[in-house]
């Protein structure tokens, strides 16, 4: 299933994206779509069968904003430098286990939303990356099997990264990665399901309409199910959790000098197959 | 005001402790304490109306447990190598600017509850600290006194970390911050009108019954006004974000090896001048 959420920032409603590319309305069947709603079996079920009944009522997408796909995000997880390609490019040797670092719950927006270059930004970059979403409590997994049953589903991250904020400025990665709206999430939440295996999805970032970014989950040096069974070890996961996998080569940070940063009035697409597409544009902060 | 949640894990109701000493029952006053009580001008003076009134039901402490003093964290931003002494100790440079990490909000406990020493973990280890606890929106602030204007109150930390994690497991520090949990809050959110001076606050540490940290907030680096005023140039605080400030000297990662980290058994006691006392015992996750 393709869940999201549409309306204005902070009232959205749940809905579903059809088989046959038809906004439904899932207001009456879900209270909305979070973690409770994905660790809850007999909820997703029902809207499961609403959907197959095709009985739920069509929204006219017209002018309708879509949220980010999941409300009350407990912690976004972010693995750093995982795909070999963007190692090498950011001149990092691959890692030997996963790079961790966060980004508060807070900066995620919808994958329309305008994201603001923070004040005083010259470094301001750009980051497709795949979105695991968490659907059950995951402590200590033990295997890549186990792993993938805590996964309730994927989606498009867009993993905006202020590189002066993130290298330049001392401490960890995490000054850099969470400024106000630096995590565009959505447009679904693609059940796992339907994403038979997640290690074999192209991924793509255009800016003002030129490719930057174009790569596949098969360059990542950790895939999903290591990615999630890893973190488990180091904390506690639990649904509506995200993890942002990584971002393949292609970052302003890998290029020559002067490096592309964005800056107000950039538009960023991306897409992943099968999880949707992106588009914002940059305004200042 | 102290302001404080009792009851069961996920069922804790407000109370406040009185200028008498005794627990008051806010649960017929406000909804709980979280955000948006703090942001809430109206419902934080009927609080202390019905406390100066004398009018609240007295609660029976005996087996009541004390949870965290605030629900619905937003993230936790925390503070690294903020005091002169312990900067030393680790054998770090006292560092330019803050050095910024993030603790996850599901790692927040009550101040009495038992912290788990994760498995493989042989390098579990202590931090007494301060946490600020915002009350108001803050987006780049412009001065220390706008920054202390931005804060509700404060509340003892216990930082807990696992040293091998943070530092030798590659990445940044957040992967040996975020185990199951290691963030004892409370027992009390000291309303900012009760502490005149946050740069004058004794904090102590001991393991076992033997004090390991004894330091003051005067030895911070930078002082709780400049540290909210700089993260809010990186990113936005809300009311219920928690900041850690920092821990003084005295941590085991400062002693001579063998060098005495936590195990199962042991008995974590810490507080800070004003703000109360927690005391956990260690237990095997």
């Amino acid at each position: 299933m393709k869940l999201l959420r549409v309306g204005t920032a902070g009232a959205e409603r749940p809905a579903l994206l059809d088989a046959g590319g038809t906004l439904r309305d899932l207001s009456g069947t879900v209270a909305d779509i979070d973690g409770a709603l994905l660790a809850d079996d007999a909820a997703l079920a029902r809207v499961r069968a609403a959907a197959d009944a095709g009985t739920l009522p069509a929204l006219h997408p017209a002018g309708l904003r879509v949220g980010p796909p999941l409300a009350r995000i407990g912690k976004v997880v972010c693995i750093g430098l995982n795909y070999h390609d963007h190692a090498a490019e950011t001149g990092a040797e691959p890692p030997a286990e996963p790079v961790v670092f966060f980004k508060a719950a807070d900066t995620v927006v919808g994958p329309d939303d305008t994201v603001l270059v923070p004040r005083g930004s010259v470094k301001t970059d750009w980051e497709v990356e795949l979105a695991v979403v968490i659907g059950r409590t995951a402590r200590y997994l033990e295997s890549h099997e186990e792993a993938l049953a805590h996964v309730a589903g994927y989606a498009v991250a867009h993993d905006v990264s202020e590189r002066e904020f993130q290298i330049e400025r001392g401490g960890t990665w995490d000054k850099g990665k969470n400024c106000e709206t630096f995590n565009p999430l959505g447009p679904w939440l693609v059940t796992a399901d339907e994403v038979p295996d997640p290690q074999a999805l192209g991924l793509r970032l255009w800016v003002n309409g030129e490719l930057k970014q174009d790569g596949t989950t098969a360059q990542q040096i950790f895939p999903v199910a290591e990615v999630v069974r890893y973190v488990s070890q180091f904390m506690t996961l639990y649904p509506g959790d995200v993890i942002n996998t990584g971002t393949p080569a292609g970052v302003a940070l890998g290029r020559p000098e002067p490096k592309p940063y964005l800056r107000a009035g950039d538009v960023v697409e991306l897409e992943i197959d099968g999880l949707g597409r992106q588009r914002q544009e940059l305004k200042g902060a």
